[in-house]
Order: C-alpha cells, then structure tokens, then sequence
C-alpha cells in the first residue's frame, strides 16, 4: 500500500506538485498582502509607503504552515472524496483561512465585496485587522471556521466534538505547539478514548511545530524526537513526520504521509463498521516540523527571522522609520510570483484554481462548518407527563434532577436513530442524579472496559471524563456542528470553564450578526450539587460566581433559570432544549426537596418567569406590607418557612411571596428581552414596601440586576456571602444567614410597627438559631423540626 | 546500587517492614475511624448504630493508598534525612492526611484538644466532615498541606511551584488518576522543563493507579501498560511501577523502588550541582497500581467492593437500614487490629510511632508546608527612583509596565541571592513590556536551547509557559512555601485561571482563621495588554471581567487597583510586594500614555485610594454641576479629554474630576476595610450632582459597589459593554461609549440647563465621532488630534 502510495506521489511530482506548490505560493502571496497593503495588490506599481497599512497587526509566522496544509487536505479531498473541515488552532491564523477560502471561492461567494479580481484583493487585504474589517485569527466572520483562534486551547477538544456521530466527516485539526503548551490541549489528546469508529468520524491531529511561540521556544519542540514519539504513542496516537525547510522535499513527504493517513483511517473505519467495535483503535497524526514564517525573509538587518521567533508576528515592522524594508517586503511579496499566479484582472490562474475541491467539498463551504444547516430539531417527548404529583404545596418530596433525567433520557430515546444529542459531564451523571440515562444508555469509553464497570461502552451517549474542559470543549463543537446537548456540572466547578464559557458567547454573538451563519441550538448548562448542596463537601466545592460571570454577557446570548422545583425544572428545560443560539444557565438541586407546583402551575409560572405565589401569600390582592421573594430552590423553601414563622407570629401582617425562575426578568426591559417593564415590577414589588430578597447565589448580582427599580432601596438580599463548610445542609444556610429563622430577623428589622411581638419573635428565632447549633454539634444532622418540615397553612 | 538496596529492604523485612504494616494498619484505622465513628473509638465496646456518624459524608476509595505511601515516605524520611512535604493530589484524601499527622504527633500539637489518647482520638474521629469540625479533603486546617484536595488538578503544580528555589526540599506528590484526566494536571507534566537541579528541590510524582474516579474507570488505567509508560517517558519522566494487592509484596516493591529513587535523585543533584547544569535530567516517578479501598471490604450484599469504583465513597452506607452492616463494619476495623496498634488508653505503640520522623522532618511539622514560618520580607529598592518625570499633567507620554519593569527587575536584583522572587506569565513578559527583566535574568527553560533564543536559560527567573494554569498553580506552590512573585497576564485570558483564583481565596480566607498558619506573601496580579489595549488582536482577547470574580470574595482578602499612570503603578506595586495574605489585582496598560502625576502626588493619591484632580478641576472648593469621575488609565484619558472639551464649550461649568486607584474605597466601610464612610463619600461625590463614572470594566460593577451611596440614582457609568473588535484604540472605547465625545453627551443630557449651548455641543461631538468613523475606515488608524491629544488646560 504505502509503496503504490509513493509512486502515485512521484507521479503527481511532474504536474500536481508543480501547481500544488504555486497554489501555496498563491496562498502566502495573499496572506502577506493582508498583513501589509492598504493598495497596489498585485504590485504593478513599485511599492510605496502609501500602499501599506500604517498600523501593521498581522502575524505572519504561523501563516505559511496552515497555508501548505490546507493546498495538501485539498488535493487528499478530491483524490479520496472526502468530508472534511479545517481547524486552526495556532493563534493568529486568519490570515491563512481567508487566503484559501478566497482561493477556492468560498469567501467571495459569501462575502460578494471581496471579489475574484483586483478589486476584490484589495478589499481583500485591507480589511484584514482594520477597523470595520476582520479579526486576525479564525472567528466566526471566517468561512469553514468552527473555531476562534483568538485564545487557544481548544482546537482539538472542537474538531472531537464536531466527529462525534458523525461518521462521514474528517476534521483535520492543526494545533499550534504554543497551544499545546494549555492544559485543555494537553488533556485533550486523549479524546480518543471516547471516540467510536463505528458511529463516529475521524480527527486527524496535526501537530505544528514550528518551535516557537510570541518570544519563547515551544516546550514540544525541544524534546528529544524520542520523549515527542513516545508521548504521542502514549497518548494512543501513530505519529507521522513531516519535517523540512525545503519545500519541494517536504511536499512529497506531506503528500504520500497523507495518503497512507487515508488509507489508515479508511481501513479502522471500514473494519469497525463491518465487524463493530473491537479495540480503541491506533489513529494516525502529523508531526508537521517546518520553520516558523517559512518562506518569509531570511534575514533582516542583520537578524535572522525565518525559523525563530522574530517571525511570530510582523517581520518587518517599522517600515515608516526604515524605508529600504519596503523594498525587503516588495522582493519577499514578488518571490511568490504573483504575475504567474493572478492575471491582469486579479483572477486566480484557472489551472491552479482547478485544483481546489468542489462546492460542499471546498473546507470553506462545508456545511459542517456552519453546522445550523445540518441541524434538525429534536423530537420532544411531552415533558408534562413526567410531572411529579403535587396535589398540595410544600407537602411532597422529590428529586428534581432525577425527573428532569427520566425527561432527558426520553430526549435521547427519541432521537435515537438521528444521534443529534448527548449529554455531557465531569464524571457526576450519576452524583447529580440524572442516573434515569443510564436507563436507555451507557457512558461513552473505548479504553478497556472490564466487567465490574457501571454502564460503560463504546457505544454509550453519556460523556464522562474528569475535565470539565474537555466537556465544554466537546459540547461547543458538537453543536456547531449542527447537534444538541446538555452539560451538567456541579455549580462550583463550572468556573473551570469561564473562559470558555466567555469565548463561546463571543462567539454566538459576532454569529448572530453574520448573515450566513444559521442558528445552532443552544449551549445548556445543568448547574447542579449546588452552592447549598454541597454541604458534605465542603468549602472548595461551594460557589454561586459563575452567575455573575454569565451576566456581564450581552442580553441577546444569556439566560439564567432558577426553577425551585421539579414541574418548573421540567417546564425549564423542555424550553432550553427547543432554544437557539443562546447560553442557558439552568440551576437546580439534586437531593430531595419539598415540591410546591403541580404541573400546570409550573407551566404558567415558568411562562411568565416570576410571579406572586398566591398560596403562600396573605395579601390577598392588597398592597401587601413585606415582600418575600426568592430565586432558587433551597432559598424558596427558606422562604415559605418564614412566611410560616410570620403568619404564626404576625397573623395580621400581610406578607406576599413572589419567586423568581428567569433571572433576567429582574433587568429593566431595555436592557433583557425577559426583562419587567417598570410598571410590571412596581406591581409586584411595590413601589415603596420592604422587599426580603433570598437569593441562590452572591446577593450583589440581585442588586446588579435591580439597581434602577423604584423600589431598590427597599430591597434587602440574602444570599451566598462566602461561609460554608463541611456541615449539614440547613447549617449552610443558617451560615449565609439566608435560612428561615434570619429572614424572619429580617422582616422584623425592616417592617415598622411590630412591637413587642416583634422582639418576642426576635429572642425566640435567636433560641432556634442557639438550639440549631447545639443539634448539629453535638448529632452532626439537622434538626428533626428541620429535616421534616412542611408547608402546613392553608391560603389567606 | 540496586543490588544494595534490594538488599537492604530485605534486611528491613523481618523487622521494620512488619512494623511499617502495623504503622498503615494504625493510618487505615483511623481514618475508617474518622469516617464512620462518634464515639468508641478502641471499639472496646460491642460496636452499635449510637456510635455512629447519623450522615456518613467521608471517602474511604483514595485513603489506604495515601496511607500506605506516607508511611513509606516516612522510612525514607529517617534513612536518608530528607526533608520532604507530602501533596495529597487525589479528591477527599483528608482523612489520610489526618490520621497520619495524627500518629506522627503533629496534628495533637497544632490542635492540642486531639489528644494522643483515647478521648482525643474520639473527637479526632468526631470532628471529620462534620459541623464544626474538618474538611473530607486536605485543607488549611490539615497540618503538612500546601494543596486543598477540594477542587483537583493543581497537585503536581504546587508541588513544582514549590521546589522551586528550594533546593533542600522534596516535595512527595501523590496524583489521583482521576485527578490526572483534567486539564491542568496534565499539562503540568511539563513543570521538569522549567527545574533546574543545581538551584531547585525535587519532585517526586506518584501516580496512585486506583483505577476509578466517582463512578467511571478512569483513563489512564485502562490504556495498555506500554502506552501508560510511553506516555510518561514522553513526559520525561522514568515511571517506576509498584504494583499489586498483597501488601507484604506491595511494600517490598514500594521500599525498594524508593530507595531507588532516593539515590537517582541524589545523583541529579549531585551531578549538577558540581558540575552545573548540562542537561534536563529524566526525573524518576512512580506509578502505584493498587485496589480502590484497599483493604476495606471486599463484598458487600454480593456486589464487589474493593477494587471498584463502590469504593469510592463509603462502603456502607445504609447502616441505620442495614443494621448486619454495623457487624461488617466492626469486622472491617478489627480487621487492623487495633489492641496492637494502641494501648487501653488509646496511645500509639510506642515501637510505631519510633518510626515516624522527628521534630521538623515530619512531614505535617515541616515548614515547608506552613511556608509563612520560612518567609524573608524582600528587599525593596526605593521606588520614588524609578519615576518618570512629570513636571505638568498630561503632556509627558510613558509606558507604565515599561518603568515597572525596572522596578521590578530591581527587586529580583536586591533579592538575587535569596532566591525569592521571580515573575510568571504566559509567553507575554516582553509582551507585556516588563521587559527590563531581562537586563538581569532570562527566561527559565531547562529544555534544549538554541543560538537565536532569547534570554533563555537554565538559570532564568522568568518563568513563561503558554498555560495560565501553569503559571498560577507554580506561583501558588511558591508562596505557599514563603516565597514571594508577580503573575502578569493578558487581562482577557486570567479568566482561564477563575477557578484557581477562587480556590487560592477561600484558602487564604480559611487559612486566615488558623492560628498557627504564618501569613504569607499577597498573590499578585498584574493584567495588562488590557481590555482597551487589545484594539490589534480583537475580540477573543477583551474582557475585563475578572474584576467581577475578585469583587465576589471576602474584603479580608482581596483588593483591586487601577492606576491611572506609571507613577501611581509604581507605588501600588510597591504596596503589593509588602503585603501579606492579599490577592492584589493590578489593571495597567502597557502602551504609551499620557502621565499625570508627578511621584509625590502619586504617593498621596494612592495612599488615600482617590481623590480630587485639582487641576483637572474647575469648581473650586464649591459644590460642582458634575462630577466626573474615573477608573483605568484609558478612562482617565478620556475623562480628562472630556473636561478639555466641557471647558472650552461651557466655561461656566463647575466640573470636578475625581481619579479612583482603589477600587475598594468605592464600597461602604462597613463593606470592606479600604471602604470610605458616607460622609467622606458625600464629601467627594457630592449628594445630588450627576456623576459620570468612566470606568475600566463593566458598568454594572460599579453600581454593585456604590448602590448604597446616597447620589446613587445619579451615578451614570460608561465601561466596557461587550463591543469590540479588531480596530484602533480610539474606535475600541468609542464602540464601548466610554469616549471624551460620549462622557460629553452624558453630562449634557445629564446636567440641566446647559440650553442652545447644549444643542451645539451635541451637534459638534456628533460630527467629530462621524470624523472618527471616517478616518479609521479609511486609514486605519486614528485621527492625529487623538493621537497627539495633550491636556493643555491650566487650572481652575
């Protein structure tokens, strides 16, 4: 095989190679004009200060390596056929993927301005990291792109997503050796432990090393080749090199490496689908060794700049200060021949723009790559009738996740034969209770599986692994790649991913403005073993913050859900599910808590995002003299506790409850779509009363929200300030000061005209607290009063 | 050598090798102990449900291997006089690490009600994951660590970050495979190419191979054996493996195995250290291959229990509804025997506890560990030195990260002997412009150097690695052990690092509360290439979001500066380098700038944390119409431009100009230390006067400060709002509405009565942003009167 393989190369050499290395040439030409010309693309005049860009912000070192790719994966994509999409992991390759998207005609085709001529070149280059034009590294403005090379480190975890059943597909990902220096590329090698050749497609890693990074040599790039061989083996993968500065000798090697690599991948996905699957297959990868900035300029004053790392970002940088670089830069552009690659008008030469793929074909127009195409909805099963029974409020138990599991199982089973949805989790399926999957499928594993192991095989659709990197990473290719899924991740953990999370919301955004990008489903987080549930944890494991992370994000992307039951996290995640191209952030506990909405109710209540709980309530349709509000589950049950401590110790006092599900309709309506209008909230929240406010997570992101409501300084939050410990679950509370007996200490400070029964109230919720402490200390479990607690008043 | 050592442990085996079994049996005892047990702890009484813990929340899975590995170290601690720390990498290893430092006597000296006797043993067990007592993983309050096991994957970071400069010092680290599948871990394999053996300690990894994490094999042991030792060879490591079930044999391999290890390492050393450093040495590691809850119960209810993932929690956990349980579990700690291990009144054998090191060697005694106890103050040059000149405010222009940076190479160079001090960023120290760093120092690299590398050594105090992981966990290590360091980073990638900063906060908070844990050195943050300053690399690289995270922290803990120039940088680093249990967050751009301040002004205003810009100002002592207000050097420029243009539009105008440095100071007093009262706040930023706020981040972060303040409703902030791409400096706060046009439009629709005047204005800001659009579409760059803008009002 390999043999025929070279001779089919050797006899490309004379005719193919010949063009395959103009079209580079043609590809550097262009990516060097976006770096540098403002006019003059096909430099018919003697270049001039006033045909370049005097803010010059390219990179030009990592270009000409993602360029000698991209022509080599067009000529293996006619020759074998293939589906396949391009991942630029290094930073700063835009330059690359727009000069081969212009190339193949995909860029012209989407952006008709940037046209196949001279004109078009111009536009061409000057758009490139200009105001009003396009970013410096792949972004969602960049045809074939389903991945911003702005911060790296999850190139690899993308193009894994992206294969994820989709068997037909080959994502060829070039990670950067900078990139790989990140901890979600180093740990995401081994993704190749989750993937099913049977069900599945291909990732072809190919690791560049060009040695160096903005001023430092790469770490992978001085090893001993031995330590890099062996470290990729390690990681279950079959390294190929590919290594020169010569460009001719390192065409033939790229291009018979290739066609072994095909054939490799064809013949694992060809057994495996006819004899299913055996063993985790050995997948081939490319290390790639070329010269940072190959073939740029040798040398300049005296400095050597090819091969190290002055050839990062711009080579030759002051050309105002130094006019004979432009003469440098005017020889460097020339010796790619532009006059044999462009005619006259600018036009790609006809011969060598035969040589890219065709339509759907051409990485630049893939459709995976603009994966809302390819999405189809999920089939949903009515989630109404995974309601739990709940004649009464506050009288029956259940597990909130545990429904909403037995719900999502019915998800999957659903789309069973479409496989367009997974869900996705550190290693905590089964501790956040959403054990109901495992029901219908397994956690996805293609390392040994032994008998004593829980639901694991190859062909499961849980996706655990201990890196909540790597599921975010999963996740966001998998969807924009046209799928659907679910994360759900313990709450404090969540900020493992923040940057992620940040950059994924960047990107749906800049998305959402570009008119050629369809919508993707959105990105659903289940925020679960929350700040209050993790009382057996302990410290490390409690914190609310990433609330505040997500909200700094433009309204058009974020949503956050606080459903404080079971029906409402039901009601809540059928409505995140069906969603497109935003973020949904859903929080709900895990351990069995009193449940307050039958499922109609729920419904209504989800509906509207917030209302008054007139059951709970003793207003009866008057202005009430205390609001009691609440968003999230533990906080809604301390707060119907109160409201019972209240009704007993003021029966006279006209107390309203009101809980909050969608965060965001506490934003004045200009600035969230789900946001109240003043009127609205002044209704409910009176414009002058005591609002107690007992919140899930950091009690300022309430005042965020709220700031410019009439009522605000009347608003009193209790939420997450900071304490907790390994203790009980109402201790946690009680250490927040969010629990039921400090709500009520609450009330009594900010409604005037209590009296006596005020203070009375106020000593006798002090001996609960002194009560409470001794309990725990000594029983090392809450109070029986406490564990059994139920909602006993009836309405008025 | 190993001929001799094999030997050697043979020799131990009839005496010491039995003892060191009978010395883990003590370790597993208690901490089975501490996971289940109220009360009878000798079990000298038939074991029954009321000595029982009512919720059992501990983790038996990881223990008997952590357990078994500190007693070995402990050997090696005595035979070769090493001074060693122990890192518990693996999830919930706490009650390991307590029954050990138990039986070494430390944790009874730390905590002297945990006596060496029967009724201390009993509250030893009591106090375990229960309210008011212990974490269930190593924590502050667990003597000997340096490593919260809470949130996993920092180990093997803290473990380097701590060596280095440590010459003397081991640090044993102990690495669960769970652990090892996340992101940070598995980059942090790399930390040897930054460790140089003639200047630093050593780590040891010990990779626990249990198998299981939560509920999921994990990855690493179920790859092929010859992939786990490629894996690690690519690493750079050389794995040892010790393996099996059967104690008796685990411990000899185990002692033989350290020996071993303990003379290659002393070889490295050695070698190096005299003759100097030639190459990276192959460190030598462990793989331990033993049974999840080893020891434990094999079966229980016919379902298989040691050796899988059932072990991972507690093994019997329904024991108030299985009473038979009790009898398995008595069973199971008689299984150690205890009558051997204790006398009647529950003291340690005496023969035991002999084996335990002495004084400062035990490793939860070892000072390493409680890093405050080692920590010299720096050596601080005068900072007044560096200043830039400044005779009048905004008319010099300097780069504030530049004069840092001599400022900070001179504290290296004060400090050069002591080895004390070093600086950590990803690839981004030039970047960054702290380049005066390497006038004195390099690059740390202790891989394969090359001619064009630049200021790259083995010897370098720089360390720079393409992970903010990386960074952050080393700097961790290396304080925690009483060293001191600077962290400088691209403000838009810190979010990478969210959840370790939280977790370095809560740590520092609890360590706060433990009595005997020294202070240490304020982690120090300086973000720049900020928000505003990444006009050329777009996008993905804005977001001044981490302020949001730190402002969610306990004001013991954190604090916030912004610098408006170089000379407030340099006295607010100054500030931070002194302090002690801090987590100081610096924002200063690195590009050049307009000054303000002359150095003796700088000094008051940072000390005072804000104040009145005078000659910026126009109101005279009066009440002014408006104040303006900023945060950022980029917002002070444009709030200073914004006055130039109100003086020369409405020379009536009182305007006051009002520089925040401290964040803090924002906040109620009440709210934080640096806090000002209501009435210096009044004072400053009057009761009723509309205040325009320009500020660095996000708006709504100033208004969660400042939302109590009595001129709140009249508080109207400009910030970063999401927008940006990849432009000019100008057009970034333009898009953002934080220019000197938009500040001039807020005071005009914000102050009454300025009328036609008014009108004028508008019309005249409105043309000059038209302007603005025009001549960066069209140049690239912004318009002169921007750039060479200077202040040229005199004052009042």
């Amino acid at each position: 095989m390999e043999t025929k393989d070279m001779q089919q190369v050797n006899q490309l050499s004379a005719e193919t190679l010949t063009k395959m290395h103009a079209y580079w040439r043609a590809a550097n030409y262009l990516s060097v004009g976006q770096i540098y010309l403002l006019d003059n693309p096909l430099l018919k005049k003697p270049l001039t200060l006033e045909h370049i860009k005097p803010r010059l912000l390219g990179h030009w070192g990592t270009t000409p390596g993602l360029n000698f790719i991209y022509v080599h994966l067009n000529r293996i994509i006619n020759q074998y056929d293939l589906n396949m999409v391009y991942i630029a992991g290094p930073g700063h390759g835009g330059p690359g993927m727009v000069a081969n998207t212009y190339l193949e005609g995909t860029y012209s085709e989407f952006f008709p301005n940037i046209s196949a001529d001279a004109l078009g070149m111009k536009r061409l280059f000057k758009q490139f990291s200009f105001p009003g034009g396009i970013p410096s590294h792949a972004a969602p403005e960049t045809p074939g792109s389903i991945n911003e090379g702005g911060e790296l480190g999850y190139s690899l975890l993308h193009a894994y997503g992206a294969v994820f059943d989709n068997p037909g597909l080959i994502v060829a990902c070039v990670i950067g050796d900078g990139e790989a220096e990140t901890g979600s590329l180093a740990a995401s090698w081994h993704s190749n432990k989750f993937l099913n050749p049977v069900h599945d497609g291909a990732v072809l890693p190919i690791l560049h090393l060009n040695g160096y990074k903005i001023a430092n040599p790469t770490i992978l790039a001085r090893i001993p080749r031995e330590e890099l061989e062996q470290l990729f083996y390690g990681y279950g993968y079959k390294p190929y090199f590919v290594e020169g500065e010569d460009p001719e000798q390192v065409h033939r090697q790229m291009a018979a490496t290739l066609d072994t690599i095909v054939n490799e991948i064809k013949n694992i996905q060809e057994s495996a689908r006819s004899n299913g699957f055996t063993e985790r297959p050995q997948w081939p990868m490319i290390i790639m060794v070329t010269p940072k900035g190959w073939t740029g300029p040798k040398e300049v004053d005296g400095l050597k700049i090819e091969g190290t790392w002055r050839a990062h970002q711009v080579p030759l940088a002051e050309l105002r200060e130094k006019p004979e670089h432009v003469k440098i830069l005017e020889e460097w552009m020339k010796s790619y021949k532009p006059e044999e690659l462009f005619d006259e008008n600018g036009t790609f030469n006809e011969e060598l723009a035969a040589l890219a793929p065709k339509d759907k074909r051409r990485m630049g127009a893939n459709p995976n790559a603009n994966g809302g195409l390819l999405m189809h909805d999920l089939n949903m099963p009515e989630f109404r009738k995974y309601a739990i029974d709940v004649p009464k409020p506050g009288k029956v138990t259940g597990e909130a996740t545990v429904i909403m599991g037995a719900f999502v199982r019915d998800v999957m089973k659903l789309n069973w034969k479409k496989r367009n949805f997974r869900v996705f989790g550190p290693d905590e399926t089964a501790s956040n209770r959403l054990s109901h999957l495992f029901d219908l499928t397994g956690r996805t594993f293609t390392g040994e599986i032994e008998e004593t192991d829980d639901h694991i095989s190859p062909d499961g659709r849980v996706m655990e692994v201990l890196s909540e990197n790597l599921c975010q990473g999963w996740l966001e290719g998998y969807l924009l790649t046209g799928r659907h899924g679910l994360f759900s991740c313990y709450e404090a953990f969540i900020h493992i991913v923040d940057s992620m999370f940040n950059q994924h919301a960047k990107w749906l955004q800049a998305a959402n403005k570009i008119s050629w990008r369809a919508p993707v489903s959105s990105l659903n987080y289940l925020l679960t073993s929350h700040v209050w549930r993790q009382d057996h944890n302990g410290n490390s494991h409690q914190d609310p913050g990433f609330l505040d992370i997500v909200v700094n994000k433009t309204a058009e992307i974020v949503r956050i859900y606080l459903p404080p039951d079971a029906n409402t996290l039901l009601s809540v995640t059928d409505h995140c599910l069906r969603s497109r191209n935003y973020i949904n952030v859903i929080v709900a506990g895990e351990q069995p808590e009193l449940q307050w909405l039958d499922m109609e109710t729920a419904v209504k209540h989800c509906t509207a995002g917030l209302g008054i709980w007139e059951w709970a309530s003793n207003d009866a349709g008057q202005e009430p003299d205390v609001v009691m509000a609440c968003a999230g589950d533990v906080p809604t049950l301390e707060t119907i506790a109160a409201v019972e401590i209240l009704r007993q110790q003021f029966p006279e006092l006209k107390v309203r409850v009101i809980n909050v599900v969608d965060l965001m309709t506490l934003q004045p309506k200009t600035e969230h779509p789900h946001g109240l209008s003043d009127k609205e909230f002044d209704a409910l929240f009176t414009k002058d009363k005591p609002v107690i406010f007992a919140f899930h997570g950091f009690p300022l992101l309430i005042h965020r929200l709220t700031y410019r409501r009439t009522n605000h300084d009347n608003l009193h939050v209790k939420g997450y300030i900071g304490e907790g410990t390994t203790t009980t679950p109402f201790d946690m509370v009680v250490l927040n000061e969010l629990d039921r007996f400090h709500l009520v200490g609450e009330v009594i400070d900010r409604v005037p005209g209590l009296g006596s029964r005020g203070a009375y109230t106020k000593q006798y919720i002090r001996n609960k607290l002194l009560d409470h402490r001794a309990y725990v200390t000594t029983y090392g479990e809450d109070m029986p009063e406490i564990r059994n607690w139920q909602w006993r008043q009836s309405k008025g």
